[in-house]
């Protein structure tokens, strides 16, 4: 098989914050300056975070495109291909956390829901700020489909993931089984919180978990990987930035300094996987699957007691 | 159910290199004063590396307990468990890469054989080191089954791993899905290597490498974790040391400063893996086995072309 477009310049797109009251025409202009910007720096992909029309809390849905046109038109206007978190009305009515895949022609050719939704269904007594996306989404119905793009624009198997699902090692593993190359995630992650039992949870340790996710799940599966977040504080709640571009050794290679809107820019080649695809990480050799047989027959953790 | 000794000190006991030519009398006098150490140091359990009653090379295998006896003693006399590494042939002649867990009354309560053999079953032309393992051992065929350890001795739900096992999310998530709180892990890795493409790998790569396994697993997990190397130069080859000790969050809280024997020792509380076990990493609300499917019907990736 002939390799198609192997190296190639991706744009990591972080966002500042979107405020309530902020009309979406506007932020549509924002984000189109930036997938322009990302399409000056010569990026043949541009990655913007987890819904990233409107607030996290998902004041509207997207029921159709008509308020985005203008990005397919400028995708294929310059030749980039983009990624765009967004919260899916579907004809249905079913609400989703999704991201759709946009190629160099301005074409949706792939689309993903957030499978692992954080959070609770019901709000929770004496905390000041809920999350509550288990009442507000559905679970994503499709899986872990990995896309196989044109080579002709890029030559990568890539995986989608939303924000959460970037700690379950379980979706990044069920996208490399498939060859992924590449694994795209938008981030809406807290500053701060409060452990079960009162304590503070802060900034540092928060950006810490959400780099150690994607760095160690790139190297687990040796892959290319760009996490982006929407940051800073947005309507009374801190959000982290921190968005990095990984290379498959889990290493950072572009990271953000800014809480606001910055593009991240970096030259990767797909080749580089195949080290650790063919060696500390050749699934066909190493992997044991029949003894892994616990992580789909089980959801929760089963405990055993201790006998004397 | 009452609890146990929830909070204790623990052990991490780094080995500095074991030459061809040491006896392994020697040896096992050189590590059961380690073990003595660690008794005075408080600890309830002392984790040993991989392989650690000889070169990582296995020159010799370890038919029955004679040679070994006195640290069963010691461990009965001072009341601390620990964690070995070795190479162990059965009665029916099979070689396995081994560990046990003996308790604080010098009893062999858990066995482990490693699942993940990393290397080759036949040489390889052109490099320096061979990486023979799966020629001189066969797979472990134990699974991940966790130990729950005697609550009056410590209360605590144990993984046990070796080596390559810790780069593999499967295998820590076998163990989590059990209760597991206190994984541990001994390592002998090499300093240098070739990379398929003959571009160097240094010491400082697998180093981190080495890290983010554990550091990453455990947060995921949400589990303190041990992991321990055999390290320095051994028979010519050099082995990385850093070994560490992580809480939950992924963070380091205890690290070998020297490439030599030393102990690690840190005091945990096995209740601060309760936030991340029941928030974040609540597997009961937030797992999706049913999307899963391809970690077990698969061992090694599939590829799909792209369709036009």
């Amino acid at each position: 098989m002939t390799k198609g477009i192997r190296k190639f310049t991706i744009a990591g797109v972080q966002l500042g914050p979107i405020l309530k009251e902020t009309k979406k025409e506007r932020t549509v202009e924002r984000l189109v300056s930036l997938l322009e910007k990302a399409a000056e720096s010569n990026a043949s992909l541009a990655v913007f975070p987890e819904l990233a029309l409107t607030s996290f809390f998902p004041r509207w849905f997207i029921e159709s495109q008509e308020n985005v046109d203008s990005y397919f038109e400028k995708a294929k206007k310059f030749k980039i291909g983009f990624v765009l978190g967004y919260a899916e009305l579907t004809d249905q009515g079913n609400h989703f956390n999704t991201c759709i895949l946009v190629n160099d022609k301005g074409e949706i050719v792939h689309k993903y829901r957030k499978c692992h939704l954080p959070g609770f269904d019901e709000p929770t007594e004496g905390i000041e700020f809920q999350q509550l996306e288990k009442r507000y989404f559905e679970y994503g119905d499709l899986g872990f489909p990995a896309y196989r793009s044109d080579p002709e624009w890029i030559d990568a198997t890539i995986g989608m993931l939303i924000c959460n699902d970037r700690r379950w090692p379980e979706a990044w593993r069920a996208y490399a089984l498939q060859g992924m190359d590449l694994c795209l995630n938008g981030y809406n992650t807290a500053a701060n919180g409060t452990s079960l039992f009162g304590s503070k949870e802060n900034k540092e340790l928060r950006q810490y978990h959400s780099d150690l996710s994607t760095t160690a799940n790139a190297y687990f599966n040796s892959c290319f990987a760009v996490s982006v977040a929407k940051c800073g504080v947005e309507d009374g709640q801190g959000l982290i930035g921190g968005s990095i571009i990984v290379d498959p050794n889990g290493k950072v290679i572009a990271q953000a300094k800014t809480e606001d809107d910055e593009l991240l820019i970096a030259e990767i080649d797909l080749e580089d996987t195949i080290n650790g695809k063919q060696k500390m990480f050749d699934f066909s050799r190493h992997r044991r699957p029949e003894l892994y047989s616990r992580l789909v027959d089980q959801k929760g953790s089963v405990e055993t007691d201790y006998v004397n």
